[in-house]
């Protein structure tokens, strides 16, 4: 296992160690066993309050992503493992403004579970809470059964943008609820992997994969994808993403979308721009147009070689919320 | 080999196309082959040009650090291999607003010998230029030798200083040159490799390496280190990088120091957020202050799994230029 790590088993509470004590000014740890990442400053008096949560080793996804602007706490499990109950109910009273708490966070069972468990115990004490699920691999079910898709690397749209809103003066909690609900609804994202990644405590690779193969549609922890063959040219990989992805959200000329194409940890922004490369020309050649355009490694897993590209389709009120000011380490406006 | 890549021979010319499609508002590309990045707005009246080059194969470092507040211009080469006499030449040009250049790159021999010519025809042209070699690897020479080490990481610590330096009124050819001296001299580096990489056109990976192993001193390209072992815990490696950088600068109690803890490409944020924690802990107990931490990829071998450690001794001048506003997708200030 060629990893620079200590104990396996303090992978997650040493890396989360190293980021609040990197950026101070951003993030603190709360929680029984320190694992919740909220701002530093604490929740905002009035505003509605975004959380997330989920397993560890996607950083800079969930917990990277607490700051102004965006979410203001995170519930952090064990590499690949959903937040305890505890430390979800910690997470939405640390970012309990008193204006009800939003809890946005990726489509996987035992996440919802723990979730809704911390969500029905807060509401008995008189929290006001919703829950928006991110549901953006297309690999994972079909358009009519959207509800059963995964959430991936769009889930970063989905922050930005709720936590545009949140920040809005008399935005209250309906009103962030049903905008975070636009973005995930706007959101479609598939991937590639090439290797896998090595969870610590698993100490071997997650799954093998031949030295010249592929996987299109696998998931961040290795679900499994659409198919599986030889690894094929950077231009076909990403024109079958965009086919894909085009085919899904019916997105047609003349409309506007930002683009992410997002690492999964190994595969550099050499690849990354080539990849991008070759979707800006086919959307420039579809008639549609890109905002913004993201480039880099968002949401990880850990040293994972592959890609993914997320297409979010922009209406003007996306656009601005997308486009607000944001303060993390990981996201620059 | 597990690439995303269309023709080995375009991998450099089509990750530079997509750079510039996703910022155009950062960047261009210039040069009678395309291998210059410029900023889009082009050089400043009145303005000390700072140039850069150097192979390919490191981004973000170099070409992703041009723009407002970094360099002007950068000329490009393939995958770890030195930029042509005329990409350079034409680097300058673009940088040059009509108060001289200062050509700042890393201490590689091929690089010095095609920017030294470059300099020498533009020279006889009428322009004012200047350079300084970044050699912050202390791997790579003894502190008797220092002019023999090679250029790392911590060359983007003089990337902004002597950017900062530049767009301050008044501030001369003399002046960036001074300061980005004396950028480089504060600095000093050490990294680790734990895989090689592989370059496109090589196909196979540069170097062997077994399993179990790691080397320490490493250099970006796979130079050989200082020893070569067995796979130690990530705080073994802080400490001994740590100590070593400390024998080497004499950095001691009082001092102020920005750290980067940098990956060369795999290695994922979380060991980075290790390592950081282990050399903030030693760092304090030596009653060493840490200020700006920079904790990511900023300087990578595209998918070489290792970290370097970069500190950079601060006086208020290097500290204020390292906080002065800066515009390029891999800096945020």
């Amino acid at each position: 296992m060629k990893k620079l790590l200590n104990k396996p088993a303090d992978y997650v509470d040493e890396s989360l160690d190293g980021l609040c004590l990197a950026h101070p000014d951003i993030y603190r740890r709360l929680g029984e066993d320190g694992r919740v990442i909220a701002r530093a400053g604490g929740a905002v008096n009035g505003k509605v309050g975004v959380v997330s949560g989920g397993g560890s080793g996607h950083l800079p996804t969930f917990t990277g992503y607490v700051g102004e602007g965006l979410l203001d706490a995170c519930s952090v499990g064990n590499v690949f493992a959903g937040p305890s109950v505890g430390d979800c109910m910690d997470a939405m009273r640390a970012a309990d403004g008193g204006a009800g708490v939003l809890r946005l966070y990726g489509n996987y069972g035992g996440d919802r579970m723990n979730f809704d468990m911390a969500g029905e115990m807060l509401e008995m004490e008189g929290m006001e809470t919703t829950t928006v699920l991110a549901a953006d691999d297309i690999a994972s079910a079909t358009p009519e059964e959207r509800q059963k898709r995964r959430g991936v690397a769009g889930l970063i749209y989905a922050y930005k943008i709720a936590g545009a809103r949140a920040e809005q003066g008399g935005a209250n909690l309906r009103d962030v609820t049903e905008t975070a609900r636009k973005a995930v609804e706007a959101t479609a994202t598939i991937g590639v992997a090439l290797t896998s990644c090595i969870v610590p405590e698993a100490g071997k690779p997650t799954f093998s994969i031949a030295e010249d193969e592929m996987e299109m549609g696998m998931g961040i922890h290795g679900e499994p994808g659409i198919w599986r063959g030889k690894l094929k040219s950077a231009d076909d990989v990403a024109g079958e993403m965009l086919e894909r992805l085009l085919a899904d959200t019916r997105i047609g000329s003349g409309e506007r979308v930002s683009v992410l194409v997002n690492s999964l940890g190994a595969t550099p922004l050499e690849e990354l721009y080539i990849l991008y490369r070759h979707v800006a020309a086919e959307l420039s050649a579809k008639g549609i147009e890109i905002v913004r355009p993201l480039v880099g490694r968002y949401a990880t897993s850990m040293e994972m070689a592959g890609a993914s590209v997320s297409l979010l389709r922009l209406d003007s009120e996306l656009e601005a919320l997308l486009s607000a000011p944001a303060r993390c380490p990981f996201w620059s406006n």
